[in-house]
């Protein structure tokens, strides 16, 4: 089947023939119809630092994508040929306290599909029957596919209440474009998108943003102030990473506010935890993966009704073949999401 | 003054002329600008048992509504002469457990504007500061009018997780259909409105109910199943009062899910407490009033922003001298909510 | 092996021996050290309305064991031979939508062991690994087997905040005088519990309830205001499933409470939702089995930090020849738990 | 009266004679029957930075206290010449977005008494009735006195579920020593307690705490390891303000966890919040202040219920004109609570 594999320690990747996979009992083989990028390939083909110490090639990378069962295993229930599926990408222990208590998603064991195993950048994927997540039947792939990252989305914004709230989100990658338009589904009354990036600043706006900050332009906590009474924001979803916008997420939020994390920024960050954490009485969650799998049901059933609109959010449509204008477009932050079609 | 006021004991009410109030250290005195017809005023109007064992006429009764501060007492203070404002119409103890512990909507010594003191069926009302919430400048005064019945029906609505979820709504005047828009507006993915007032669920479908089920005419549960693939709701908001349908809320709602009950059945239900509430593993919750004053916050947001859209649920608007018409429209159930100009 | 079968559809059991199932892929075999009868046993020992319509005799029954794990299935990870352990008694199906969202413990498909499947009583047991809760190597057999209607005593009482609330428990058979153990050991201020019962008051006083009623001799109502300065109780745990005591608990909360019912009433029970639950602003929660496997983890630590003193709720231990002597106390209400040892 | 003034800037208060506050229509005045000292007060003594940018010299400071109310403000109901009581010592606006939706204790416009305002460092002292909290009659001066600090250990304690989780307590200064006790009375099932001064340590220890880690000569989060079977602790309690002791705090806990800062760290502090907190998905809360008024009942009820030994706390007793002597010993960390009485 054709792949696209991590062939060596480097920057890029390479479209190659490689085997298809074959299951074990508790696994399900699955047809890919539609895969998409995730920063994390990009960390990996451009293989940076963290890329360096995490994966090892030569493999078949890629974690997001929609497809259809082919194959089930023999110990496999309640998953057919013909099911259409995606699937979470956490591959979990299932016997540490943190599986063993309803948290699978911080289990400390986690391995991630096409980080740690072979991934989806193929025609043909094998995973765990018990990472797979049936969709409806006539959700398009391309939107099914990028389920899992507007599980993050979701996860980050839905992690408090949102209907009458206001809420800054910090970096407007994919990711934040999808939580502008998971706040607005949510009743966010009032969506303050900031980024340096004005195409992405864009696209915020079009899924539903209230109003938009150039941080490189704007004095950011003048203009929250500005936007919000004096008064701050309640909610912030942190998704740049950048350690100026983390302190300046921490100094816009309101008194008694909520701050979700779900940025990796690379170093350590300077905190003021007296002034901008205990004197405010914040509440400050890091977020990371999805709840297995409470937030897939949030994010199919905020598709499905059409109260998100993914096609804002994807921006390109290439045949795997062509996966390097996507990765291009990616590198250079010229995208929503990015579909590759097997 | 103009005043609506309710003469003696039995049906009707009369416009006439007392005197303006005067107000108390801690109060203000407000002009009315728009008042809203109750169903608690329908009971006084039409002088139902209710009414009989708790109002004491002669009293101008009444108790929605929006209007501007032109008088306030010497005690006061973050209140202004030229304030547009509204007001929470339950005036607490201050000093009972519940209202020490931030929960002073469920007070015990509650006593209600219009109910048990004069009301705002007139030209000007006198009232404690501390139930007074200040509007923005240019909410309009008869969408101001209505945020204390939508206040209910956001306390109801949100008094657990919406994004995502399932909902029904059973019973449908106006607090039912407020709540289909607040559920719209706050990310449920399907609102299904019940009632056996067509004319009524004429208006829920247009507030944004994915469904309407006329429960006179249909097998309830059978069409609940049809529409959740088998599985319930996730949420029952239950605002009828019937028995019959307050069984068949816990019926219709799927394992682990919440009923919030606002209505107030006039004699005690039989409920299969076994089978619909214990092995469900479901949540009841009796909902009262609104949180002081986060509903209100809520409230007001979710109108300013337009998120909800209010004008759909103003049907009739009259001069305060032809309350008549609005007290007979509410009594055959033919409007959403009726306001009255004095 | 040695077991106590429920033979024909009718009073009583017979210790008889049968073969030593054998276990499938995913499942293990576990030599049972110690089993106790449950309230559910009763059921099924008296033949009662509910046994005819649920069990298929003949089969041993009994579900709460600790045990050896004596032999593992091929496809079982994190438990091995040699293991001390206990199981939680539902056997879910893992893909409804329930247990596809962390609340595995109201899956729709529930089955439960000795009453659908071979049970406990009985020298061995096989069990689906994705049951079995792994003990501590230093707790003793007899506790550890009671950690399963702990956790229904836990799952009730902590479903809501206990630390500094006052607490009444309707209802002292075994899971009650737990529920009392477990409030005192997680802060209730006060702790009332409740029955008709004597011998089960004394239990209920000696495991730290600050107050007893005997409901059949105190205006249980008045009694409760005495003790609670007139403003009842912060929560209810109902685990009597009497219509009266139902009543009682929904009154004798204050406003802004928690009933959290356990108990199966028999027929459908008349409520006051209006006076009851509304103007209250109660929250009402069904509570069935335990929450996978947070409550175990919650039950496993009490237990072994000492906090609760199991030793206070074994009141008899006997072979499991003897079963006739523990079914005889468990339906004359004369016993804490009883312990069988095989 | 007698009072302990702070007469100019610089190291040092003195005892004189100053004019009994008279009170305003809204306050109350009290007679003084114990205060005690509190780490803030010790600020204001040393003269440090903080308070050089703080305090107005000359006034009495203090503000933990429990007296006897002697005179009743024209506008005050519910409090009476004669009720013993304590005192919120936060002042707040009441009308902040925070004060209307019951957030009061980060209101934006909060006043400290004794910080801000006039102290109880004296024979009496006026204050707004709504800052005022009954206490039981029976409940001694001193053990009512200390009932504020026990507020920020039970807010920082509760602030999350305790009963069956690890606890660690960083830094185990008077309110550190009640958070281990309000932990043990919680159903918290290990406590660990840490700090470098070995006479706080043995507190810690006499109120529960089930293992004491010494910071300045273990490895800490070996010993947490170790104490933990290698899996971290559920909840964090960081009470010290030293840099290296909150990033511990954040390394010790357990993902999922929950860490929740008290201290007041008096600079910026570096963290990793990929690795300690994201990976993680920690809760990090900021806990300023007490509920008003929750944290208070559930203060004056786990003291009045004997759950928590507030005696074990008490360390040493002064006459007021003794103060230095009590300030020496907080100076030196060689106390838990001391109280000075007038």
């Amino acid at each position: 089947m054709k792949a696209v594999v991590k062939t060596k320690r480097g920057f890029g990747a390479e479209l190659m023939m490689i085997d298809i996979p074959s299951i074990r009992d508790d696994e399900v083989l699955i047809k890919v119809k539609a895969t998409s990028i995730c920063g994390t390939d990009v960390h990996i083909y451009t293989w940076d630092d963290w890329a360096k110490n995490r994966v090892n090639p030569p493999y078949a990378f890629g974690h997001e994508f929609a497809g259809e069962v082919v194959e089930v295993g023999a110990a496999v229930s309640g998953i057919h040929i013909g099911d259409h599926v995606s699937a979470e990408t956490h591959i979990v222990c299932g016997r540490c306290p943190q599986c063993m208590t309803g948290q699978s998603h911080i289990c400390q064991e986690t391995q991630i599909i096409g980080v740690d195993t072979q991934g989806c950048f193929a025609e043909y994927v094998a995973l765990p029957a018990q990472n797979v997540w049936i969709n409806p039947e006539d959700m398009p792939a391309a939107m099914a596919s990028i389920q899992e990252p507007m599980g993050n989305a979701v996860h980050t914004v839905l992690s408090g209440e949102i209907a009458g709230k206001t809420i800054a989100v910090i970096g407007c990658g994919p990711i934040g474009i999808m939580a502008v338009g998971v706040a607005k589904a949510s009743g966010a009354s009032k969506i303050i998108a900031l980024d340096v990036n004005e195409y992405r600043l864009g696209l915020a706006k079009g899924m539903g943003a209230n109003a938009i900050i150039n941080s490189a332009k704007e004095d950011v906590l003048e203009s929250i102030k500005h936007l919000t009474e004096g008064m701050g924001v309640d909610v912030v979803c942190e998704m740049s990473g950048h350690p100026d916008a983390i302190n300046q997420g921490f100094k816009m939020a309101t008194n008694g506010g909520r701050v979700s994390i779900l940025s990796l920024p690379v170093k350590p960050v300077s905190i003021d935890i007296t002034n901008d954490i205990v004197f405010k009485g914040l509440t400050v969650q890091g977020i990371t993966g999805r709840q297995m799998f409470k937030t897939w049901q949030q994010v199919s059933r905020l598709l499905k009704s059409g109260l998100v609109d993914a096609s804002k959010v994807i921006t390109h449509q290439f045949p795997l073949e062509e996966f390097e204008k996507g990765f291009d477009l990616m590198i250079k932050g010229q995208c929503g999401k990015v579909i590759l079609l097997p």
